[in-house]
C-alpha cells in the first residue's frame, strides 16, 4: 500500500510502544521466555491481519514489517482503536519501517518461526522482479532467518505474481504444502486483510504455504 | 470422456491404418527415420487437438492413446471427416487402447520426446487420487518413458485437479517451466480440445509445461 504522508506520522510512531525505531539492535533477542514462537508479517498495511493475529494467540509474539511510515501510521492508529473497542493491550505485536531486503539485519539465523507475505506489491514490469516478495534474492533472506521447516504463508489476487512466484519456488525447490488458487471457496479458516475485503469480489485469492527443503 | 459404445467400434477401428491392435509389439521401434520426434497424448476424446498438430507438423510422429474403444471409433471417424474436408492423409498419427499404467510396455525408455494430458478425468475422490495422471506413481511411468529433459504439456479446468497436480510436481521434484491460471488470457498459441472449446466460457484453463530435473 502506498501512502505519500499522514499528520504527526512520527510522532504517532515514537509514542507507541509498538513501534520499534532500531530494530538491528534487538537482532537475536526479539523473542522473550513468554512466547513460543515468533511471527513476522512482511508488508503489514493497514494491520489487520498481524493485529487480529496478535489478539488471538498471546503467547506467539507478531513482527509486523512495513516500508512506509506513513502506512505504519495509520496501522497503528488502527491497532489503538482495536485495543479501545476491545478493551486490551496487545503487548505481543511489534512493528518497524524496514526493507525486506535487510531482514537478515535485524533477525538472527533462525530466529523467526513463520513469515507471512499478504497481497504484496505485483511490480508487473520484469525488469522490477527482483522487488517482488517472492523473488529468489528475498526467498535466501527467508530462508536464512527462517528456523527449520518454518513455513511462509503468501496470499494475492494478482495472477500473474502467483504465477511468477510459483516457478521462483520450484527453482527455489521448497517444499509446498499447501495450495489454493481460489481461496474463498475453501472450508478452512481465514484471516482477511483490508485489501482482501475490499478486492476479492474482482477475482480469486491465491494462497500458497511453503517451507524450505534443507 | 466416457462413452458406452459405437455401433460398429471394432470394425471403425479394425479398418483403419491408424489403429494398433497390439502397441506392445511396437516398443522400440515406434519412430521410423522420417520423424525427428514423437509426441504421445495420453486421453484424446475425439482427438482433434493431436489431429490439429499431426496435420501441422508432419515430421512429428503422433501417438494418441484413449482408455476407450468407444472414444477410439468417434475419433477414428472425426480424424477421417478432417483428412477428407482437407484431402490429406495423416499418416504421421497413430492411435491405439491401453491403460496409460502400462505405457512403460508399449514404448522403451526415453523413447518419447513430449507428453501431452488434455483435461484428463479429476477423479474428485481422494481414494481415487492414484488414477489422476498427474499421482506420483504415473509421474514415475512418464520419467521412464520421457527423453532427458523431454516436457509434459498439462491443461486442466478442474481446478482441484490442477493444486493437485502443483503438490505432487513439487514432490517429484520436476523444472516447472510454464504456468498459466488463465490460459485465455495469454497472448501464446493454444490449439483447442473439444472439451476446451466447450467448457473454457465456465472458468480459467490452467496450464502447467514441466519436465524431470534428472
Amino acid at each position: 500500500m502506498r501512502q505519500r504522508s499522514v499528520k504527526n506520522q512520527d510522532d504517532i510512531l515514537n509514542n507507541s510502544s509498538k513501534y520499534v525505531k532500531e530494530p538491528n539492535i534487538k537482532k537475536g533477542t526479539w523473542k522473550s521466555k513468554q512466547y513460543k514462537e515468533m511471527h513476522i508479517e512482511i508488508g503489514i498495511g493497514k494491520g489487520t491481519f498481524i493485529t487480529t493475529l496478535a489478539h488471538q494467540n498471546p503467547d506467539i509474539l507478531y513482527v509486523g514489517i512495513e516500508l512506509s511510515k506513513a502506512v505504519l501510521a495509520l496501522a497503528i492508529k488502527k491497532t489503538r482503536r482495536f485495543e479501545e473497542e476491545k478493551n486490551i493491550k496487545l503487548n505481543n505485536l511489534l512493528i518497524f519501517d524496514k526493507d525486506a531486503t535487510t531482514l537478515d539485519e535485524i533477525f538472527n539465523k533462525e530466529e523467526v518461526d513463520k513469515i507471512y507475505l499478504n497481497f504484496s506489491d505485483p511490480w508487473h514490469k520484469n525488469k522490477h522482479a527482483k522487488r517482488r516478495l517472492t523473488s529468489p534474492e528475498f526467498l535466501k533472506v527467508y530462508k536464512n532467518i527462517l528456523k527449520e521447516k518454518g513455513k511462509i504463508e503468501f496470499k494475492t489476487d494478482n495472477r500473474k505474481l502467483f504465477e511468477y512466484s510459483l516457478l521462483t519456488l520450484n527453482e527455489s525447490k521448497v517444499l509446498m504444502e499447501y495450495i489454493s488458487l481460489d481461496l474463498h471457496k475453501e472450508d478452512i479458516p481465514n484471516i482477511m486483510t483490508e485489501y482482501e475485503e475490499k478486492f476479492s469480489k474482482f477475482g480469486p485469492i491465491y494462497k500458497l504455504i511453503f517451507s524450505f527443503r534443507e
